[in-house]
């Protein structure tokens, strides 16, 4: 049997990307999204299409209600700060409380029901040292932590791993990788604050840093962003 | 200020006492339920009857739908087992997979936005011993997890705690404890496949546990079984 992989799956470029490299790897793709309460719908249906466009072996979506707890402008109704730079090395407030921790949790449970011991998410040091849930740490206790969280692993069936690919790789090394591996970056979305139509703001971190990334990788840019944007 | 503490609470036996341990322990109470596509909506409507009696300061569910996902007699259209006894110490097919590392994640992103630093879970390791996710190794490892996962913590604002006040403790002990803390046990529902009136079944697992619990603490027993359960 092809061994199976769950990939954590946004719709942005990251985890198209890690997908791809997931697949990449002889791996049959079991692609894992959330709804979380995010701003727009528009995301997860990216990520569809992304899941459709890498032939993944399976995609899910699970709802969860976030916004019941609050606390970030990426689930609560705190305006995404534009044309900011984050140098102080703090966490942005488009920090989500626990997100990987809840994510990693989902991926595991349903690796453990589809028979992955794989686990891929497009975490990132670089461009999110603000994140204390996307550092090499973490991933590891993570790690620990699947292997004693589950019946597939204490009953000696296998060991769980996680991979973050991209942990120490540039945006335009990210990009660089997805076109090598063929995945149509125009059906990615990487903006916290994208319009009903799906096009990108361009202004806030996520689109300054992806379009820096196309820039540096001297790439054309597929994005479609909002009018006036330049 | 009063120290907070996030408490999962499902609305059954266990976590019930858990919250009243945390309040006697001088906790202000963030009770936390999560929906995660149960059999029943009465479980969280109990967790309410019991969040209200026990005067928490907030309680907050999440939906999540971890059917989306599948694999537990829980969550899936599996049939509960009625009238067996796991007495050969395999994960019974009850188990939730990853279900804690989920529940802990959401109550460490609650905790985080509160600004609790204590986790309450009313994990249990003898009536449980087939749930990997109930061990005190998995507990000590998503204790080390939380304080590399989040903002509060990498930023020095204080250290997470674990706490598990039921892990050793038989279930005539919990219930002798619940009632020595002023726990309404009539309000809580511990049973795997109540009705739609949230009557117990009598005969999962959950409630065989609860009557012998009650019979060994020589305590009545005020739960309300279905017609015919003797």
């Amino acid at each position: 049997m092809i061994p199976r992989a769950v990939v954590l799956l946004s719709g942005g470029l990251d985890s198209a990307t890690t997908a791809a490299v997931a697949r990449s790897q002889g791996f049959a793709v079991f692609a894992l999204s959330v709804d979380y309460g995010q701003r727009h719908q528009v995301e997860l249906e990216r990520a569809a299409a992304v899941a459709h466009q890498l032939t993944v072996a399976e995609h899910r979506t699970v709802r969860m209600d976030l916004r019941a707890v609050g606390g970030s402008a990426l689930t609560a109704d705190i305006p995404v700060p534009k044309d900011v730079t984050n140098n102080d090395q703090t966490v942005p407030i488009t920090y989500v409380p626990a997100r990987n921790t809840i994510l990693l949790g989902l991926a595991l449970g349903y690796a453990e029901i589809v028979g992955a011991f794989d686990l891929f998410i497009g975490a990132n040091v670089l461009d999110y040292s603000g994140y204390p849930d996307c550092r090499p740490a973490f991933l590891t206790a993570f790690e620990n932590l699947a292997n004693l969280a589950t019946k597939a692993a204490i009953e000696g069936q296998g060991r769980y791993r996680i991979h973050a690919p991209l942990l120490q790789m540039t945006k335009a090394e990210i990009i660089r990788e997805a076109v090598r591996l063929g995945v149509d970056l125009g059906l990615t979305l990487s903006c916290y604050d994208p319009d009903a139509a799906g096009r990108s703001c361009g202004h806030c971190d996520s689109c300054r840093l992806r379009r820096k990334g196309f820039a540096e990788a001297a790439i054309p840019d597929p994005t479609v962003y909002q009018t006036g944007v330049v």
